[in-house]
């Protein structure tokens, strides 16, 4: 019963990241923020769909829970804005670390081991299942925000120049998505929400 | 490009899931209603941590796939509350295998396919993926009354028998899982949060 406790407890911990709010907004729902548990079940879904662009080959379903707990650590340390200056990122590593042991440690010891290094694998981006992972992470923002009339980059004065820099993971790793990413960022700068730099 | 626009529409389509309210409330986060989106993330994640408990062989990755695409047709067909009374849910699955065609329809021909078969898969509860991913469905709002003070069971009159009814699944699937949801449901009653009948 004591593994099933520590189980309960985690799942019961998640309900948290609900509460915690990302740059990007829901534009079906009012244009609220949208929470990083939505997000995380939106980017799982994204690259079970998109797999098939990989051109490395990738382990979907490991690929599917990365992302599903790639946020997790944000219940403690709170989202960070991906064109947030270096000054704000600084630090944000070190409470991510720490909440990973404090969140998948309510887990029983072999189970605190998967998923801490599962999140550290999709953290240090080095195997193709961890790029793949990255990459969706950064295309679905830029699909919504060009839903959003440039959403969270049209409200912060985000540069193309960053986005580009941002979303170069998918070079190489999925050359359609590159293709097509690139040219929805072109679009957003001739419509005013990137700035042109 | 056909296939890869099919699939961004859908990926942008589900967007509309984070809209859709369930009965259960969010306690940290000033017991908003809780959304089909981020309930699907926590039941994905539900279903991987307590797979252990399931005494038949189950695909974890395929139920967690189920998981995450159960409730996508409520973006046409709403959320219906479990105990709803039989008039109101009479129609609902009508509505529902309109929204499956429509939603999935979205995607290419073999996506179509594909997830249109595993979302009714998980409707006919037929086979041991479905019946696990049925009994996760079920258990992880038993584990949000709890914290919530009885939460939708006390806020809508629900009967003992009814929550039982509909926990009985994991009787046999994941007999560890029941004896616990017994031992819940029993003091839910203990505290009034459900009637004792």
């Amino acid at each position: 019963m004591e593994a099933l406790n520590q189980q309960l407890n985690f799942i019961i911990e998640l309900d948290r990241l609900k509460a915690v709010q990302r740059q990007t907004t829901v534009k079906n729902d009012n244009n609220r923020f949208e929470n990083s548990a939505e997000h995380s079940w939106h980017i799982s879904l994204t690259a079970q769909v998109l797999s098939q662009y990989a051109v490395e080959a990738v382990n979907v379903p490991r690929v599917m829970s990365m992302l599903l707990i790639h946020d997790i650590v944000e219940i403690d340390a709170g989202d960070m804005f991906a064109f947030a200056d270096a000054a704000l990122q600084a630090g944000q590593e070190d409470k991510e670390i720490a909440a990973a042991k404090r969140i998948f440690g309510l887990l029983p010891p072999e189970q605190f081991e998967t998923y801490n290094q599962l999140w550290l694998e999709f953290e240090r981006a080095e195997t193709a299942d961890a790029r793949f992972a990255k990459a969706m992470d950064r295309i679905l923002p830029l699909l919504q925000n060009m839903k959003n009339d440039g959403g969270s980059w049209a409200r912060h004065s985000v540069k193309k120049s960053q986005v580009i820099e941002r979303n170069k993971f998918l070079d190489g790793l999925a050359p359609e998505l590159w293709v097509f990413a690139r040219q929805q960022i072109d679009l957003a700068v001739a419509k005013g929400w990137l700035i042109d730099a």
